[in-house]
């Protein structure tokens, strides 16, 4: 087996990522593979490894293609690329899984514990103020995908009671699950916490605008680490301006890096994350590459399949 | 059974506690028994529920006493008084677990992420920069008593490595554990984390010295909710000058409330919290005491009683 692989995702990634591509691969028995940012002719190559922000955007060449391979989770600029007619496999990555539970639970503790009066009271002033128990502190997780999830349980390990909405039902261990339109209006409305791990697909483009965030209890607080499409932002600022929302940790944004204008970096209740709440983890996602290359070489169905007509 | 008990933790938790004692008590059979700030004459006394700030200083008077019962975890200023002839209970209090599991986890993660530097980066410059993950920051907890471990294990669950070490030797799910001056030495050379959540005893008197603070690895985080007097002052100060030690996190002073001209208050490189970590919560701390003067008058043993021995 002497798969040709092309690295789609940059010479700076390459950099990083050849060694552990090259070991991953020997250790699935394909040390014969070629792989590199240039492997020949289009026609020759049987996997592109990807990231959405690629200069690949035309995959008609590849016509011996048998699958495109996402080093990176959020696949919505890619799965509608009308040229794509192979199998897209997203990134599931427990790096990635893990940095999330950490940065999620962090968040909801420091807005929990209200961490960030202590930062502003450090001038002499003893003025104690206990936070209640988080079982008195409902938590929403909009999302119930594997991030989602993961948080969702994290939370409620720690006593958060947690609801979960999915657009279709679910079921997880420990959460109060919710879904469908009904479903979503409830779910809101018991949020002193609001977390959102949702993918960007068509359906959940500004799915928190100006009537949903009304739902939420006053003073609720926003934790943005999916996506920034599904927040309207101009409802965001006049829910914050009026009280209504306590405060945003926004970790994902629109456009990205924010522009410098933009009114989020200046608003006294937002705060802005540049983007980390978690990252690929090149030494296990090189793994998780590898490794649907050996399923599909060896008859075994791909993992972590994007579903087109979900758009994720 | 009419035992007579007198709440000896001042007028303004009486105002509290009193409608959840006296209900503890009817639930228990108990609803005949006297209860109040001022029962009668001392002899008459069974029962003192108490607060190591009452003004009781002095049990002598109290021929027929059986127990004292507090309402705080921390019994330092009481154990060792002579004229206490009697079984001293400890208050273990799940609420109080709950809260000090909270405030642990979310101080460590708080660091972890460095989320001060996100909260201090909110001027319009995007500049990414990911934490590790939690399997890669090794956390040591001193101190593995109740509190001590559920923190340790709630640490462990979000995969932080994390090392205990107690007085004397013992096992917990998940953690590894030292014991004794080795391994005191041991767990401080691997903390890039250190959680401070041992009981004041003349043996854990400054624990936290100079030469002790010299085997942290550089750059390391102190977070302190246990006792003010485990930590020499002077010595973390100078650590904290030099950089040795990374930052600390300070939930307990040797003098509380902490005066405004203590240097902590303005050190760039610690977090005063005002003693805010745990509190015992009336709801559950009256069934507990309810509970130990249900178990004596029936026969049973004491629960939690503290070991004037070791002094907790």
């Amino acid at each position: 087996m002497k798969p040709e692989i092309l690295f789609a995702a940059g010479e700076a990634r390459w950099r990083r990522y050849e060694p552990l591509l090259r070991r991953a691969l020997a250790e699935a028995g394909l040390a014969e593979a070629r792989i590199g940012t240039d492997t020949g002719p289009p026609e020759t190559v049987d996997y592109i490894i990807y990231t959405p922000d690629s200069q690949v955007r035309d995959f008609t060449p590849y016509t011996r293609l048998k699958a495109v391979l996402s080093l990176w989770a959020g696949v919505e600029s890619v799965v509608g690329n009308p040229t794509l007619k192979v199998p897209l496999c997203r990134m599931v990555d427990s790096g990635l899984r893990e940095g999330m539970v950490e940065w999620v639970t962090g968040q909801v503790l420091r807005h929990h514990l209200d961490i960030d009066r202590t930062l502003a009271s450090q001038n002499g002033e003893w003025r104690p103020r206990a936070a209640p128990l988080a079982r008195g502190r409902p938590v929403t997780m909009l999302g119930l995908g594997e991030l989602g999830r993961a948080c969702a349980q994290a939370l409620a390990a720690l006593n958060f009671p947690v609801t979960g909405w999915s657009r279709t039902a679910r079921q997880v261990d420990a959460i109060t699950c919710l879904h469908g339109a009904t479903g979503l209006e409830q779910a809101l409305a018991r949020a002193a916490i609001l977390v959102l791990l949702l993918p960007h697909t068509p359906q959940t483009e500004n799915l928190l605008n100006a009537e949903r965030l009304r739902l939420l209890p006053r003073g609720a607080v926003i934790v943005n680490p999916g996506r920034g499409s599904l927040i309207d932002d101009a409802a965001l600022l006049d829910a914050l301006d009026s009280g209504h929302v306590g405060h945003a940790t926004l970790d994902v944004f629109r456009t990205e890096p924010l522009p410098p204008a933009h009114p989020f970096w200046a608003h006294p209740h937002v705060t802005v994350s540049p983007h980390v709440a978690a990252e690929t983890r090149p030494e296990t996602a090189a793994q998780v590459v590898v490794e649907n290359i050996r399923r599909h070489e060896t008859g075994l169905p791909f993992l972590y399949l994007a579903d087109r007509a979900r758009g994720y």
